[in-house]
């Protein structure tokens, strides 16, 4: 049969970086472009022993269905805690449990996209975000990063030049792929200009936690009297991303058309890891346990730090500084073609990604790449980044 | 801020229907309208120990980030048990796990609806897949049932007439809400039409397994030569809806676009509940499981038939015959406006589902309602079957 696939899907071609993600997998590799957070840091004995009590005591609460919402003692405590930690929502706003943050990007996106919408974006921005605005045939305008976050100047001048600006997507915390934690004032710009112009603020939350230096900086969700911020968060790196719980907060209006988007979607998200979340952060030591996985991430980065400084620095290549998440992002000195560099990588079985895996236009040029060093061991790492530096 | 909606979600109006389904979670109201697979039916001792030992000896393995396409050995497994069980799958076909088959109905969708193509789908059908057409801007043609399945000639006509006719949507067995299962030789002719008018079918089975009279008549899948038909099956009736736990067959370069579609939304299932599934089926005697269920719901089916005949029968209130699955399909006689009928039984504290809420154009007229008689207790069930039957 000849299939007639949708207009929104005829365009997604597998690309030149799938290639290299399924390298990722294959154990022969040195996986520095995974995105997977440290098996270590799972809780996995606090999640038996609550799975253990849950599926004896009351089986039936974690395996018939359950509201699209999500389950309502987690809303509520996460409610709670977001406003209180956080600063995050308020009486305008309401909360929705979702498969993953993923899914906050896509329900988002489906109940306000219209084709050729216009999305603006960090430059570079996280893949699996981008992929899913283009699945809605978003337009996206890259604005370009500086070291403390987006250009603002860009910023106006893009928001001014697309009519059909519908909101910006930014990741403010160690951003997925930069590793750049967008600064207070620049947070306040952005609120404001996105205000005047009427434009949403989409703010993926998902390493926040996960600093291990330097002090917090307040959510731009945290600003929001006028209703226009949506935040997404996720247990994927502060529990574990094999559950896939994540939720959003956000203008009431907007989050019921997320529930009847999500209604159609998966009905409900899977209530036993629900449930594992809202144990988890009720009867164990919630704060203490982000703490010892920053301990545990701060060990991590300090040592892909010595050897960036060992292996890389030589070479010339220059990497942008990070106080929180998973991601090193690289840079070649000039004359080193950046996709060739990454096959060259991949033919000694080392993974890493792409810059142009990160652009607005995947047609872009870039001259760095993405180590993600959560994912492999030490050994690894040691071995991973000495082969990388060869090449050059 | 003034929301701009995009076109897809603005014409998604809450309905009528939905004050009716809110109360169905109200433990003061009888709730013949909800959809719940039998609590009793739930494996839950066997999942319990299942859990436990993979919590205790793999944590990773199920905390850790899976693969879209699901995780391996349960596609395995279910690609060789619908091959050898149901002759459902060929060397041209591919098999994605999905987040419960809801996301099966969203994927495909997706995949092949632009705003404006036409689905065919069978006049009652599911409402929950019916909203998820709409969530995509598909215009739904219903064909009427009769009582061994659609009438062919209608859509036939139908196919005919609609050159935008991308797919027709059918639930064969113990259809959601008729209770109808459509006859072999339908099932024959449905694929002949819509092979001939290069329509694809969405066959969804989530009751296939509990049929508990009569003989197994082969899925329309299982004729499936030329690459036409996708089918959906779900562990939410044989294991447990709150895992969700659904899984597509269907040829492989559409199945390749739900991929990319489904790393977009969530990017995998959790994966706990694949685990559990897969070990159920593997380590536990699972076709046992399938009869002790069949016996379940026959006592449960054959007790609401007693019901019926005592208080139904003497009103005028007919039903649709059914072999298996969780609904009895009720008619109203001449006279009994239906949503007065529906609205006078809240008033008393029983809910049911008004027949327009499964119709093709929401604005349509019914004399019909749907019983569910999974969910409630059998006290339940006495009571809110005399009730109903009070107001005629």
């Amino acid at each position: 049969m000849d299939y007639k696939f949708s207009d929104r899907v005829q365009g997604l071609k597998p690309s030149a970086i799938r290639e290299i993600f399924k390298y990722s997998s294959d154990s022969a590799y040195i996986p520095l472009s995974a995105g997977n957070p440290m098996p270590e840091a799972f809780p996995s004995e606090a999640i038996e022993k609550i799975s253990r009590d849950l599926l004896l005591n009351t089986p039936v609460a974690a395996l018939q269905y359950g509201t699209t919402e999500g389950y309502q003692p987690l809303r509520e405590l996460l409610t709670d805690y977001m406003r209180e930690k956080h600063k995050v929502g308020s009486e305008q706003d309401s909360l929705i449990i979702t498969s993953g943050a993923q899914q906050v990007m896509d329900l988002f996106t489906k109940s306000l996209i219209n084709p050729g919408d216009v999305i603006f974006c960090e430059e570079p921005s996280f893949i699996g975000s981008l992929n899913t605005f283009r699945s809605f045939e978003a337009r996206l305008v890259g604005i370009a990063m500086e070291d403390d976050g987006v250009d603002i100047q860009a910023l106006e001048q893009a928001l001014k030049a697309e009519p059909r600006g519908k909101y910006f997507y930014t990741i403010p915390n160690f951003q997925n792929p930069s590793g750049i934690t967008m600064s207070l004032e620049k947070r306040r710009s952005v609120y404001e200009l996105c205000k005047k112009h009427g434009v949403m603020i989409l703010e993926d939350n998902p390493y926040g936690e996960l600093r291990y230096r330097g002090e917090d900086i307040p959510c731009i969700k945290s600003f929001d009297t006028d209703g226009i911020v949506m935040y997404a968060g996720t247990f994927s790196k502060v529990i574990a991303p094999g559950m896939r719980v994540g939720y959003a907060i956000g203008p009431s209006a907007v989050i019921q058309k997320m529930v009847v988007c999500k209604q159609g979607e998966d009905v409900h998200t899977n209530i036993w890891a629900q449930i594992v979340c809202q144990k988890f952060m009720e009867e164990f030591d919630y704060e203490a346990h982000l703490q010892s996985l920053r301990v545990m991430y701060r060990d991590r980065a300090d040592y892909i730090l010595k050897l960036l400084e060992t292996y890389f620095k030589p070479k010339g290549i220059s990497w942008s500084s990070f106080d929180g998440g998973l991601f090193a992002w690289c840079k070649l000195p000039k004359g080193v073609e950046m996709m060739d560099f990454c096959n060259r990588a991949l033919k000694q079985q080392v993974c890493v990604v792409p810059g142009t895996a990160f652009l607005s236009n995947v047609e872009g040029n870039s001259d760095s790449f993405r180590i993600n060093f959560s994912t492999p061991t030490r050994q690894q790492l040691d071995k991973g980044i000495e082969i990388l530096s060869q090449l050059i």
